[in-house]
């Protein structure tokens, strides 16, 4: 893409509204804008970080052999009646009528209407298991929307269900999702916790949640620097259980939910299968929740500098970022354009900076989208015939060649795979 | 993916509801299921076909140069009511107060907010042209769903938006747009028509429809079976303007719609640019629709036969089929789960149906979910070690080495290609 025809509005200035970090970057770099309060609009940089995310979800849900489906956001109030859950969400759930009558909702999450969907097409255990998962956006009348997307009224999440025979099909498919979970935050460049969590309106017996420490966090854990002993309930004593430390306050964002709920929603929704033995059993549900949206922020809290963002390789919008300094000097113009090629024609995500601005616009801009490599084109390249590669995370400079340029990107790109599997 | 594994419920009879061909098929072939009337969940199968449309759409719109960008569900009614559209959107526009007793509504359209957005973000001639685009899920408030995913309260739309600093500007974004339709239309294997049209409720001043011809279709055009002048005003002489032989009604779908909106929105939402000369000039707009999802029903109505569906190449949810007929025979098992792994190792969409049930129960499936291709293993195989690779569309069978499978795929994958092009 070139910058000159791309839709990337970057701000000077950080907006008075955006109280986080988080949410002064994605608006000072062109990744979203406000409608109102609480509902945004992703720009096309924004959107290729979500899309990013997304298909990183999708590998590692894939990858357990999950399925992917979609379900409806409208969903009729009745089955909450149902369930029971109605008074619950009474207040998030955004409800109307329809013209002919009928009382519908925008569903805040799906257990029922997917247990249903699961009684009326699952009927013996060789059906089983299965895990149905979807990536679809949720809306919730959310009375102080805060943080931009980290608490805000749409907003897109990965929600999964498993169903077994038993408790230990249930056991094995809340591991894998568990593992995927990890890898997946991993892959998003966070740093998590894994804390034992109430189940709550979910219903079920156990609960994780993965936590992000974030300076703007809302939820507030006890977290045990010695042990690593992570616990959502906040202790007077605070002192750890394990190790008998002394327990710290820590704020994070929580970014991923998974409950073993049982046979709550398989019971009322009559969600039965013929078992082995020829006899009707309930089946046994899990779900698995990813806050995606959110997830964007949750990484920009914990990979940004003074500058601005520092993209962790597997999320950024573009890996590399093009900057010809004169883009008016038929040279660099010409040799911007042929590294371009090269770099497109090897599958990377090129932006070419050709805006005719100052050297210092580009740096800054640079720097604030934080594009992980910058490759210059300067006066060392008219002197010389040098580029420049810029590493954003450390602001490594690397003097080099036109053409040891890929070969210096890919030991870079080797040293991100061996660091992920070591 | 093994089909012991997979959520794939076929249905035996034709659910009585379904009244058109396509919302038969997508039930009985375990696409789809109501939740209620107008309100569907993609089961995976319909889902993988609508990432597969979704993703020429998205090749088709970047190859102009638009940029994909995601506009939220909710809207303050506050913009209907300065673009005027409030009232012409009355009966559809589903409504509601927040909490906060903020009016808001599920846009129907967005042609309000992203004028809005980029009246916000562009100001020179610099930043012209632009083409943006999302595909979201969009909400009507429909007095009589039917069809299935043809008239339903829920459904996915593609929706571009191009931004001019003049009439030839415009002229151009539009035509670009206009080419790509016809790309898009053809890759997922429709016949279609071109008719101009009224802009209606869009406004503006040019306009175009693209429609399909299907039996259940309710769009009635008027149309010339010699010279192929189309027509949506439908005339009660019905004589032909170009040529004069005798027009025909027709039933259609519309799937996509091109509108030259000019400055309708951008002056109400003051999208101005600082032109050229230093005056400020309104932005010039296009907008351009597809109905995403409406396009499963459309390819449908033209891709079945008695026995099921026919996916066009592109847009099937598995590209090949196997079928090993005698699952308990260790021979037929390997082979087939040789051949499932060299597929998957050329990177071809496989389905294996490794269900132990009878012959005539496979058969029966494999052609009502429609893959292009089925690989048989059955008594030819166990005698003389050949396979049966058997071409959904046309019903050929070719008897085969397991050695030339994909030699033989690779040949019928060059023929689709050759079609394509001439």
């Amino acid at each position: 893409m070139f910058w000159s025809k791309a839709f990337i509005p970057t701000l000077k200035e950080t907006p008075q509204e955006a109280e986080s970090i988080a949410h002064q970057l994605m608006l000072r770099a062109g990744l979203m804008r406000p409608l109102i309060s609480g509902v945004y609009s992703y720009l096309p940089l924004g959107y290729r970080v979500l899309r990013k995310i997304e298909n990183i979800i999708r590998q590692e849900m894939n990858s357990c052999g999950a399925q992917e489906l979609l379900l409806s956001a409208l969903q009729p109030e009745e089955i909450w009646l149902e369930s029971g859950r109605d008074k619950e969400m009474a207040q998030v759930m955004i409800r109307f009528k329809d013209r002919r009558g009928r009382k519908l909702c925008l569903g805040p999450t799906h257990e029922e209407v997917i247990t249903d969907l699961v009684s009326q097409n699952v009927s013996s255990y060789r059906q089983l298991p299965i895990i149905l998962y979807q990536i679809q956006v949720k809306f919730r009348d959310e009375i102080r929307p805060r943080f931009g997307l980290v608490r805000s009224c749409e907003f897109i999440m990965k929600d999964a269900y498993s169903f077994d025979q038993d408790q230990k099909g249930l056991r094995q498919s809340y591991d894998k999702m568990f593992q995927a979970y990890q890898r997946i935050f991993k892959r998003c460049g966070l740093n998590f916790l894994i804390v034992e969590a109430d189940p709550g309106v979910m219903g079920g017996s156990l609960s994780h949640e993965f936590m992000v420490p974030a300076e703007s966090g809302e939820d507030i854990i006890m977290h045990c620097s010695d042990c690593k002993f992570s616990s959502s309930k906040i202790e007077q004593s605070a002192i750890c259980p394990k190790c008998k430390k002394a327990l710290q306050k820590k704020n994070t964002i929580e970014v991923g939910h998974v409950f073993q709920l049982g046979t709550k929603y398989s019971t009322t929704f009559q969600a039965n299968f013929l078992n082995p033995q020829g006899s009707q059993s309930p089946i046994i549900m899990g779900c698995y929740g990813i806050g995606v949206s959110r997830l964007i922020p949750a990484v920009l809290e914990q990979n940004h500098d003074q500058q601005g963002i520092i993209w962790p390789w597997e999320v950024a919008p573009y890996s590399i970022i093009i900057l010809p300094l004169e883009v008016s000097d038929k040279k660099i113009h010409q040799a911007a354009l042929n590294i371009y090629n090269d770099l497109i024609q090897k599958d990377f995500a090129v932006l070419l900076d050709d805006r005719d601005e100052r050297a210092g616009v580009k740096f800054k801009d640079a720097d604030l989208i934080g594009i992980p490599l910058q490759v210059i084109l300067g006066e060392k390249f008219l002197k010389q015939g040098k580029l420049e590669l810029k590493i954003r995370r450390d602001g490594k400079r690397i003097i080099l060649d036109a053409k040891k340029l890929s070969e210096e990107i890919g030991r870079y790109t080797s040293t991100l795979q061996k660091a992920k599997e070591g």
